[in-house]
């Protein structure tokens, strides 16, 4: 599909650029497109020979913290798969730095906060962020990719939502119980809500920010959010969510709002708010879409693993994914969680080509 | 409540004992009862000071394979907590020790399976396994449990489902992600079926042994299987459990069903058999009830992490739990997973309390 250039504004910044009738864009907001966009979280990583070209010499943060870095790793799924839109390279965890956090990444063990946050000290110790300051070389990058995908790709921007930075920072890292994360919850609400609080406000104001520097749509992740009961996550998670994503819907550009395991959480999540809500695999897409809403747009949900199974195999679940969006706009393939760094590229190539061949259909 | 005897049958062996009136019995028939019944996945364990006064002296596995040992352990918490129910002290893994799996416990670490069953030649090799001989401990530890107890309080027998040690035996151990699970299931799907046919066998035979050794009734652990959309847990899990669930169900034992993150599963679940449903605290208990349907009894589903908290927060979240299943005969108080060997013991008796008044109600 040639984009059409409509406005002849050639501003990079705001959220109606001259380009926003790419098929990403379109589907964000429900309107007909010549196949479904496909796009993958974390479709700049380990799996891809160019990005761990670049790591051999810069570590996960350098390549966060430097623009021009970040800036060519959005770009080299671009470059190698023609995605329908760049995801920024970042990581969720970086504004919890500047509210100081002691954030490493142990090899092969993920993210590990040195100085968890378990009470109220902790969390009152807790900064307030300048996100133009303290996460200038982020914002930087997105203007960087923008200019250089100058219109054709869409560029989205994202941060973690308030409950998922919340568990790492409790936690000291990834968990599978949460532990920490809920005793605060149920033994120290004031503490809780208060974390949140701050939380809610740098991610909100990180997220308008990205849009500010020429982001076009954002994703909020709140990746673990499905540890919790549709009661806790209404009491403990759904205020603060609600601030970050109406302050971002405000600016204009389509919202993603994404979680895993959420099968029961979804209509309290589509009523925190989001135009796009992502879901993962273990929701048809059909009945997940029923839960949100139909004047939502929707976002998944392949199986990752399965980018990992012969291509016949690919191709069927790719196909079901598909048939369970079928006669409505509004769906943007996805793989329902990041991919993993043992995905073949090939692969990933792949599934792009079959949801656009399997989707297309004639424009009015 | 009195027990009442009504048959005078002494035997320990069969299902229908003199005490089948007990309350945890009556209520996975869905008849009337005077309180909602309880117990807790993973009741013998860390958190208790006797069970970690045995480990001091024996390994895990110890535990479970010494009859005296698991029967002392499986009744500890009986004695402790007024439960109204005992669970057999054992581990899901046993029956992969027969079957070829070089199984150990490492400190910390959970399960460590040394021989990973990845190709064909790997299932090929694992051997069928005649219960009587090589689960025979479990086996005795069931009667010793049984006359034990005699009949004060209904024990449970229980295995791990198919997909669910599957995964182990693939991963070697836990995993987060079910890599391998998934590559063999999508990549290899006759060796897939080839190793969950062998599963099933050894599976239906070790539950129906322990029905024959006096359990009164039995849970199938399906704990990962949440990991699957239903599209894949159709194809390449239901038939097997189905398998397990009808030849267990035949011997006339109430049979419950149980997995974790199962809101999407829970219907094809149901399917494939089970008289109990049990599910974890992300589903509403209201709404997976009629997920599963009426003509079955569930069994949960407070978040084992709930008991980590103040007494005042444990009352709202236990109400919370009673008030979905309020006014239909036929649920189970349970927690959504196992209990965590940080939970205070005291929490848990204040559970079993709590549920017992909260759900008291006059028979007829």
């Amino acid at each position: 599909m040639a984009m059409t250039d409509r406005t002849g504004d050639t501003s990079v910044s705001g959220s109606a650029g001259r380009f926003d009738q790419a098929r990403f864009l379109r589907a964000c907001r429900r309107e007909p497109v010549d196949c479904t966009p496909v796009w993958f979280m974390r479709q700049a990583g380990r799996y891809m020979p160019e990005y761990r070209a670049l790591r051999v010499h810069h570590s996960l943060l350098d390549l966060c913290q430097q623009p021009d870095l970040a800036a060519e790793v959005t770009l080299q799924p671009v470059r190698a798969l023609g995605v329908d839109a760049a995801i920024l390279f970042a990581d969720i965890l970086l504004p919890l730095i500047p509210m100081g956090a002691q954030l490493q990444f142990a090899a092969g063990e993920g993210p590990v906060i040195a100085n968890p946050v378990r009470t109220d000290q902790d969390i009152m110790a807790l900064r307030p962020v300048e996100v133009y300051e303290s996460l200038a070389p982020v914002l930087q990058a997105v203007s960087l990719v923008r200019r250089e995908l100058d219109g054709r790709t869409p560029l989205i921007g994202f941060a973690g939502a308030p409950f998922t930075l919340a568990s790492y920072l409790i936690e000291g890292g990834g968990s599978r119980t949460y532990l920490h994360t809920k005793q605060l919850m149920y033994a120290s609400p004031v503490a809780w809500h208060a974390l949140m609080r701050k939380l809610a406000r740098v991610v909100a104001d990180y997220l308008v920010a990205q849009v500010k520097a020429g982001a076009q749509a954002v994703q909020l992740f709140d990746s673990w959010v499905g540890a919790l009961s549709p009661d806790d996550y209404r009491e403990y998670v759904f205020p603060y969510s609600r601030t970050v994503l109406s302050e971002v819907t405000a600016t204009g550009v389509p919202v993603i709002h994404f979680g895993t395991d959420t099968a029961t959480l979804l209509p309290a999540m589509a009523e925190a708010g989001g135009t796009v809500m992502g879901m993962d695999w273990r929701i048809p897409l059909g009945e997940g879409w029923k839960l949100v809403g139909t004047n939502k747009a929707v976002q998944g949900n392949l199986d990752p693993m399965v980018l990992l199974a012969p291509k016949d195999e690919l191709a069927r679940h790719v196909q079901r994914v598909l048939a369970q969006a079928r006669g409505r706009p509004g769906h943007i393939f996805n793989t329902g969680h990041g991919l993993l760094p043992e995905t073949p590229v090939d692969n990933v190539r792949t599934v792009v080509e079959l949801v656009h061949e399997l989707s297309e259909r004639p424009m009015k």
